[in-house]
């Protein structure tokens, strides 16, 4: 076991802000980068002013950026560019989420860049990408989840479109600049090349409508809301039982025989309106409705160590306080506590990628006040 | 310009079925990775028999699988065992999503191909981890999104759990591992080293239940489904127009006042019941009956035009077919056709990942027919 991530060496000067440039910098710091985050000063990443707040701290801001290192300034002072330059001259990678544009008028763009420091990578997250007819305009998660479709797929039926109630607006941007970031460190380890990699919170949406397109383009009918069920794969759904509700994901004929067998319901598999997943999808509101017949007669925990046994896919609906605690999630280090002074026992999420011979700490540095590495910086980089 | 990806010369075997590992595996083959995908005799990869169905072959297996090549292997016969094995050692890479224990049980362990393959990096992606006591547990997407707290957070304020409308447990996980995958090749690359990399859906909700983990422990209060909203910044929500809805985000004060100017209610904001984020979030519901009384004056794409003139985050929520059609993911290159043999004009999701010097073709190569590269790839590599 060593304690250093596959990124260990690795030095990442992050301007970004709030959500999915931070999320990026976040993932690569639990993979072993060292992170740089360069604030605006004063004022710092306007996520320190977003609640909520423990004792006077954005509990939101440290949740991002644990670990990392802070230094303010202007990149529009002498001073400070020179600074900033200096840094850039010991850094792997570049990571920005301005709005396209800002960083050629601040003599910073990748070309302007990768002249000077041929091996540095570019990252770059905006709302609409450094390309097409939107590239200026600005965006945060609610604007792309509308525009990128996913809410239009997430709701009740006939019901209100509905945003997915985390920011995977910035979320999918943030995981897949990461992955492209690695990419470019290996292309850069093995050709020499460094890269630019342009990520766009909207194109992230694209990428994650998964089969609303095929079915879009299959059937020609445009996909909406299904509530909690699957559209091609039945039963697949949240079903009501005794005192509350539960899911049951079985995907193919020998699971649907499996569930119906273990409820006790062993008609249903022989049922010709129930014979394939086609006709099952077909016929799922009536399917739905038999089957919460019988799991309204026990109760939620009493179901799931059946299905559990019978090795039906099942699980309860749980809240944020359960699944923090689950026992799964405790044993994975999927909750790991912040050395934060003054806070005790505030927690985050644990890493989810889980590396062969790398430690996976159960706690993670403190989130930095605005501008608390400058002099060690200055120092440490002779700037 | 080149046509090669930052992966280009990477090999990936690649067992994975249905949506974690494919979608993981499409993600690397988009960077440059050439996936040979090893499926069972006979059957193949389930999701062949998923629909929806064009010409009776099955959209969604198209749309995750291709550009890949396919080889029918039953790993469990002597022959195709040294086939198998043939191929893993030309390859870079091993992914698989079976249940933890499986490859164990078949001589495949990490541990076991690490030392005849020391160069092989091992990726597995499965429900519950390769840890814990639910490693064996089956999970599929709705299971782990219920499980993972996602279902708790979305949907209408005391209406029921919901699902989200795309896979994002299946897909969280395969975003991971790509991420995970890129940093090990960059490790190997680096240090010689070979490494297992072990993602789990579940792991991969929690880390993306963001702030919903923060706010819980700041307030004490279990987090709830809010409808479009967001639970500490407003407004930012969706809201109805003359004929129909948008989303309007108003992430700071700035941007709430130029809200309140841009729709002619700038009385808003000297209301000291709005004067900060903070009482604008104490107040949601009211404001967002408020800002409704003007919204509903005029049309939606009337305000859009007034909104995006302001510079205030904002847009339409659109359909599959809208986005699809956008100019914006069209200048994007953001929908790719599949030179599919019979099928013509069947489109997926473009790469996310845009990289400087890599060309982002507008098409991708068909999806194989089972076992269709058995001949090549024994010739190529004189199995």
């Amino acid at each position: 076991m060593t304690s250093l991530g596959p990124l260990a060496g690795i030095t990442i000067v992050d301007l970004t802000r709030v959500l999915a440039g931070p999320y990026c910098s976040m993932m690569l710091c639990d993979l072993g980068a060292r992170v740089i985050k360069v604030e605006r000063p004063g004022v710092g990443d306007d996520s320190r002013h977003i609640g909520p707040f423990i004792e006077e701290k954005s509990a939101y801001f440290i949740s991002l950026n644990r670990g990392k290192e802070s230094i303010a300034l202007d990149l529009k002072a002498v001073e400070d560019r020179a600074l900033f330059e200096g840094l850039l001259g010991h850094a792997d990678i570049l990571i920005e989420n301005y709005r396209p544009g800002t960083m050629d008028k601040l003599g910073y763009s990748f070309d302007d860049l990768h002249a000077r420091f041929p091996r540095l990578i570019y990252a770059q997250v905006s709302g609409f990408g450094d390309t097409g007819p939107l590239r200026e305009r600005p965006a945060y998660d609610l604007v792309v989840q509308a525009m990128g479709g996913v809410m239009s797929l997430t709701g009740q039926p006939g019901g209100s479109p509905t945003r997915v109630g985390t920011s995977v607006g910035d979320l999918a941007a943030g995981m897949f600049a990461c992955a492209g970031i690695n990419a470019a460190l290996f292309q850069r380890e093995k050709t020499g090349t460094a890269s630019k990699i342009d990520v766009s919170m909207l194109d992230s949406q694209v990428a994650i409508l998964e089969n609303a397109i095929a079915r879009y383009q299959a059937t020609g009918e445009i996909p909406t809301a299904l509530g909690s069920r699957h559209p091609s794969i039945t039963p697949f759904d949240s079903f009501e039982t005794q005192d509350g509700n539960l899911v049951i994901a079985a995907g193919n004929d020998g699971l649907f025989r499996a569930l119906c067998k273990c409820i006790g319901r062993e008609e249903l598999f022989t049922n010709p309106d129930y014979e394939s997943n086609a006709s099952r999808t077909a016929n799922q509101a009536e399917l739905k409705r038999t089957l919460e017949e019988t799991l309204q007669t026990k109760a939620t925990k009493a179901w799931l160590g059946i299905l559990a046994e019978a090795k039906v896919p099942s699980g309860p609906i749980q809240n944020v306080a359960e699944v923090l605690g689950h026992p799964q999630t405790l044993a994975r280090n999927m909750v790991v506590q912040v050395d934060e002074p003054g806070l005790e026992n505030f927690c985050v999420a644990g890493n989810p990628i889980k590396i062969s011979g790398v430690e996976d700490p159960s706690s993670r540095a403190a989130a930095p006040e605005l501008d608390a590495n400058r002099e060690a910086l200055i120092r440490e980089f002779g700037l």
